[in-house]
Parts: C-alpha cells; structure tokens; sequence
C-alpha cells in the first residue's frame, strides 16, 4: 500500500491505467493525466478554483443540444480546434488549399441546389456571386466535385441560432459543372459575436476578449478519390481579421470581393472568385475537426 | 497577420488572452491552454479522436442532475481530485488527519441526530458501532464539534443513486458532547462500483480498469476556529484496498472493527474507534474537493 502525495498520485494513475488492452486509448489517457495534473501543480489549482471548472464544464455540457455544440465551442475559443485542424493538414500526403475550423454550424441536411441558385432565403442589400473552380494540386479540374456552403445572413446570425433552430437559411450543396466550376449567389455575411449567452461566452467575457469572428463564408469541399477540404473565404475589411475569436483565419483566405470581375458568370453584382485545390489524403487520415450538433448529441 | 501553424497557434492564444484582466484567470488560462496543446501535439490528437472526446464531454455534461456529479466523478477516476485534495493539504498551516475525497455523494441536507443514534433507516446485518473523539492537533479535545457521515448501505448503494435520488438515508450530522466525544450506530459499508452506466464508468470500462471503491465511511468534520476536515475511514479487509479506482485510500485512513472494544460506549456490537483531529488553515484556504451535486447544477 503506497501512500500517494501530490507527485506520486500522477504515476499510480497512470499505474492503473497501464492494463488498458486498447494501445492507443492507454497513450492518449496516460499523456492525458500527465498533462493535466502538471497543469493543475503549476498553477496549484484550488478546491475553489477545481469547483469552479466543475461547474464550467457542467454548464457547457447542460448548453450542448441538437443546434448548438458548447463544447465545440469551447475547443475553438482555446485554440485547440484550430491546433487540431493544422496537425490533421500535415498527415496529407499533398496538400491541397488551406483548411479552416467547420465550426459549430454546420448541418448535414443542407439542400441541394442548382449551380446559380442562391442561398439566401430571402433577397437583402450587398448580394454576393461567389465562383470558382475545384481543381487538383496542379490545377487540374474536378468534374462533379461536391461543394457544401454555409454563412451567416446580412445580420451575422446562423439559421441554427433563430428560434428553436429548425429553420434552413443560407447554407446549400453544389455540385460543380465538367469543367469543375461552381458559382452561386449570396448575401455578403457579417462578422458577428460567438454565441456569448452560454458559459463559453461568459469565459471569452470574462478574459476581456471581444467574442467576434470576422465575416465569412464555410465551405466543404470534395471530390472522389481527393481529402476532403473543409475550410473558410474570409473578407479583407472585417475590423477582427486580425483577431479571430477562434484562430482560423490565415492569409491564403482573406478575399476582397470585386465590383466588376470580367471572369464573373454573372454580372451586375460584386463577386469573389476562389479556386479550391484539393490535396490527397492518406488511406487512414480522413476526419474533420466538426460535426454537425444534432449528430453529436444523439451519437451516444 | 500572422500564418499559424501547429506551434505559434499556442502563442497566438495565449496572447488574445493577455488582456485578461484578473490577473489568477489569466494565469491559469494561460497555463491550461499551454498543457492542452502540449497533450494535444505530443498524442497527435487526430479529428476523430477530438470529435470523440466532444462527444464524450457532451455525454458527461448531459448525465449531470442534481442527483449526480459525472464531472466531478471523471476528475476523481483521473486522479485530479485525489491530486488537488492532496495539494489542498498542504496549504494548512498545522495539519491534522489525512483528508480524502468529498466524493459526489454529498448532501447538505442530511438529518441531525443524536449521539448514539443509527444512520440506517432500517436495520441489517453487519451493524457497526463507530465512535472517537474530535481533538486539535495536540489532542485537546474540540466540544461540539461537527461530524457529518455518509456512507453506502450494506449493499454497496447510495440514497442518491435509489430512485430518483429523493430518498433520505445513511447519512447524519452528529454534535460532539463536551468532550469531543462522538458515537453512532450503522451498517458495515460495502465496497462499490462507481456507477458504470453513464460515460465515466464507459470509460473505466474501456480502460480495463476494475471499478471498485473498497468500502469506506465519508467524514465531514468542523469546529469553529479550525481546519474544515473532508476525509473517509477504509475497512482493511476489502478486496480493492490497494486499487480505489478514485485514488482515495491513505494507510493512516484503514481501520478494521474491533469485537468487542472495553472503550466503545456500546457493548455488543463491532466497532471502529478513530479520533479525527483538526488542523489549523490558513486565512485563505477554505474550500472543499467537492460539493453537494444539486448545488453545482443550480449555481450558475
């Protein structure tokens, strides 16, 4: 019978955990219970303190419904959804367009929509035409690829916040033409607060932190045969370009829509035109770091 | 604007939340951030295994009630409760007995008895006499003082765990008597599985890790002036003394019951003596590692 002290508790944890026939599952939850009790030495976590994230994460499960994913969201405002996304890039065996954070909005049962159709279920001032191509590494383009969008509307608020959250508005599945070109119409999305009602909010509140993400456009992109992309279009003159709530911005996604691209399939209205290249993965390295909420909840 | 990648993504966080303005929430944001990212690179989370640990934390949250703590039940099975516990110990200016985790069967609501009284709503086999003084450190005895007891019955269960969790029974506040004395009459507790049937005990499961607590008896000892004691008495002869699957059981904490004890103010039952002594704490350290389960939910 070993008396435990506050070093020792860390190894007869792990000890215990030793027998777990799962190789993977015993790596991940011995590196877990290192990790956290250094972290709870290092900053000599109280029993206040302790209570207190207790009563956090209870909150945050308790928020956790089929339209609304607290947890997802907590990972995002700590960095490690973003963590995650940039390591999962790294095990493609050729990388294609920069990936961003799919985010607590994204929903499984989108409708299909025509090539040119909008997504937008009602007509608002700043109407957008997005187009572009799915291509490879080199260029060459993707017949058919698959192009799923979603976005806030004019007012920065997603169809899953409205209500009880059965509404659909302002997301769409494309799929592109022969040559691999996709286009569709839109209204330009605002940059908006995470939802900041929940104890997520209240902790990105209570960091003095300004809760916003700048303005942008989700896309999910795949074809056959290719990794599947899941990233964002951000917009250049967003106040918090440089400040993402939840660290998915980078450069290569910051795009400045035009007024009169010649390029444009449809014309009269300002447009952005993105290529999406798609990489390939390796056999065991698909996954994406998101889901749609209603499946996660009803997953166990 | 900076390109993140899988190690600036940590610093980039860290510093968003730089502006933090109390000083103790930035330091342990800080430090936390740092060690999950550190677990997150050094396990090469992968999206399906984060999803999954989502999911999870979403399944936890979700089997909280006011009857149950799952959160407060996966820090113990991880050790960080026995680790904060032991960490809490330390702070104490003048330590008395060795403490031991709260445990998420705590209630405040528990009846008042009298010395001598049973905790037991009905009688069973195995009763057992439990008695012993409440001294300071020195042995000066501590008149009045409080001792709170709860416990399984002697099949192993906890009231909050029969039914809906309404049902009062196997717990009781006692008062001292001038001399610090205290006695009352229970039932041998059994040793127990933390409950398996929501996502922690999943877990355990999955660790091939065993589950069992040995039987023990929860202490919640006070007096005006000292160290709050949280602390339990372990029956030696229980098959799991040496592997508490919630890391609780120090040496100084096992006791066997004696038969026939010339000292215990009972004849003819049992008994286990033990006198519990209070330390002195610091201005600042209060705290318990853990709460009644239906004032974490209702708190926030």
């Amino acid at each position: 019978m070993r008396d435990l002290n506050e070093s020792s508790v860390t190894d007869a944890v792990i000890e215990q955990m030793a027998a777990t026939t799962d190789a993977r599952l015993r790596e991940v939850m011995a590196s877990l219970v290192r990790h956290l009790h250094d972290f709870a030495r290092d900053v000599h976590l109280t029993p206040q303190e302790w209570l207190q994230a207790i009563g956090f994460l209870t909150q945050v499960g308790k928020a956790c419904t089929p339209a609304r994913q607290e947890f997802i969201l907590l990972s995002d405002v700590l960095g490690l959804s973003a963590l995650v996304n940039l390591m999962h890039d790294k095990t493609a065996v050729e990388q294609g367009t920069e990936s961003s954070l799919l985010g607590p909005f994204y929903r499984q049962d989108a409708p299909s929509l025509a090539l040119g159709d909008t997504i937008a279920g009602k007509a608002a001032a700043g109407e957008l035409l997005v187009f572009g191509r799915v291509t490879d590494r080199k260029g060459k383009p993707l017949p058919q690829a698959s192009v799923q969008v979603w976005q806030t509307d004019e007012e920065g608020v997603y169809d899953l916040q409205k209500g009880q959250g059965n509404t659909m508005d302002m997301r769409g599945n494309f799929r592109c033409d022969a040559a691999g070109r996709f286009h569709f119409r839109t209204v330009k999305p605002l940059g908006y607060l995470i939802p900041m009602d929940g104890p997520v909010g209240r902790l990105v509140h209570s960091q003095d932190r300004h809760g916003f993400r700048p303005a942008h456009i989700h896309f999910l992109v795949s074809a056959e045969g290719y990794r599947e992309l899941v990233t964002a279009l951000y917009l250049a003159d967003d106040a918090h370009i440089d400040s993402d709530t939840v660290f998915g911005v980078s450069k290569a996604l910051i795009t400045s829509p035009r007024e009169a691209d010649p390029e444009a399939p449809v014309k009269g209205i300002p447009s952005i035109r993105y290529d999406f290249r798609l990489g390939i993965a390796a056999a065991e390295a698909a996954g994406r770091v998101g889901a749609d909420p209603s499946q996660i909840v009803s997953a166990h």
